[in-house]
């Protein structure tokens, strides 16, 4: 199956190319620019898709960003991204609003048009709590949806059920350069180590006793958060 | 209900914001720039939200059409746009994949992040034939899709089981001003007369009974075509 890739640069969508391509599927990887202040997560993209020897584009979506209101994300606007866990209530402010739906529906339009069979996306549980569109019924009518409209296209989601330190240990067999990969939403010239997705990504990679190859600013701040 | 409107400029959309508008729900309008070759419509989009008194954003979708393959639509490419009646095998190279599940996403996004609760969508019952992203099934699931992943947000699509016919009758009751509506795919000076949705218009006031302001360069075409 022709399939290509929603590579963010993360963590997680590396883990999904490279298993998508030890099994033979992976085509191509498909990044969203969507005006993220956290655009180093870009050029991670590339060069994960590099590592693994796939074509990479990204999507220019910075117009919808430019319509929409910039103080309805922290990921969007000049507003602080909070620190903590992200399960804290504060972590509400980092949604993107219909972000999946959006990133799902141009890589379907992209993917369609060149002649793929399959997107895959690397939404995953651990997201949850915050993340409306990360939900197993979000991704189940998202694939609905993309089915009716392009009917020779398939959505998968093959990390729905896994937690973080799940996709941490996946990565770890398959041998994913996890120093390439880049989650915090500050984008500076390190991880922050404070925000929510720096706290989650240090938890996983120790839940899953794997070693953590990040260097963060602050290192000593997940563990005091997350007692691991 | 705060209610927006994906508004192309063609008269589907403008006869769905006239009604919108009347029944005191419409907000704002949105039209989305993908690079068709008929871009004129863009103009005619802004001069209904104008004649309506409502605010007017153009989603530059063009970043996505950029990935996409040109040669996959006669609407984003240089191949020509096929003549005839939309029934007719050749308008499927009319299709843009995946074109209403991104339309849906982009508005969903912006409205969200506004504060608006209900993002209205014209597509209706005569488009099914060629045009998989305009039926029931399709925009039933995108629906479900957009309320799963922005929870404060609604898709309606009131003219889901309409004909153009219904529309144009619905929009003559509305007192819509259709001579500010753009529908030909060529994006030429006045319409061609010739291009399926040409044909379509043509045919659907003639059915509806309702005089048709539209200059067509082929002014005999459609009646030729559909016997109408």
């Amino acid at each position: 199956m022709r399939t290509t890739v929603l590579l963010s640069g993360g963590l997680d969508s590396a883990v999904l190319a490279a298993r998508l391509h030890h099994d033979g599927h992976l085509v191509s990887a498909l990044s969203c620019d969507y005006g993220q202040r956290h655009r180093r997560e870009l050029a991670a993209a590339a060069a994960v898709a590099a590592s693994l020897g796939v074509s990479h584009r990204v999507i220019n979506l910075s117009g919808v960003a430019a319509a929409m209101d910039p103080d309805s994300s922290a990921l969007l606007g000049s507003a602080a991204v909070p620190h903590g866990h992200y399960a804290d209530d504060n972590m509400a402010v980092t949604v993107v609003p219909g972000r999946n739906l959006l990133m799902l529906a141009a890589a379907a339009a992209v993917a369609s048009s060149r002649g793929d069979e399959v997107v895959a996306i690397a939404a995953h549980a651990g997201d949850h709590p915050v993340y409306p569109d990360c939900r197993t019924e979000f991704l189940d009518a998202a694939q609905a949806a993309v089915a009716l409209g392009t009917p020779t296209l398939d959505v998968v989601y093959p990390f729905a059920h896994f937690s973080k330190a799940d996709i941490v240990a996946e990565g770890a067999r398959l041998g994913v350069p996890f120093g390439l990969t880049w989650s915090c939403y500050e984008g500076g010239a390190v991880h922050c180590g404070r925000c929510g997705t720096c706290v989650e990504r240090a938890e996983a990679f120790a839940v899953a006793g794997v070693e953590d190859p990040t260097l963060y600013a602050d290192s000593a701040y997940a563990r005091e958060v997350t007692g691991r």
